[in-house]
């Protein structure tokens, strides 16, 4: 068994409202940080995880994020595998 | 000027206690995903910007995230520049 890190990256869909987004946004601009614009906010996590490979790491963590850590009605999701040192 | 894409990722800096991982980390478990630990929740921030080249671009994002976007007391950000098909 190896251990892996996951880095996943979940962002709202597109045409879902982002409304921290937009209030981050709105705070730029009002710091004259007019050059910055469609601020989408998501969730970045990182995990360990063991397996026999990386596809079957990637499989569990895919799993994993349809169930628990992302939701998958409103959000995509990016995932990762990097063997660890 | 140029528009780039930019992604940030941001992460709380190591032993600060992250809870909202820890309870994903939990009910990872309680799932039967032991194999899955050290989870670390941070934030995934995507952005338009207008600059006149990846350097400025990034040097503005940076002065954003240190001022708004992220709280780099606790907080680690990692930027990337992508330019704009």
């Amino acid at each position: 068994m190896n251990t892996y890190k996951a880095k996943i990256k979940i962002t709202l869909r597109k045409g879902i409202l982002d409304v921290q987004g937009k209030a981050v946004e709105q705070a730029l601009h009002s710091m004259d940080y007019d050059i910055m614009e469609n601020v989408r906010i998501g969730k970045y996590v990182e995990l360990d995880i063991t397996a026999q490979n990386d596809g079957q790491a990637e499989e569990f963590v895919r799993e994993a994020c349809d169930k628990i850590i992302a939701n998958p009605i409103v959000e995509d999701y990016e995932i990762e595998i990097l063997e660890q040192a």
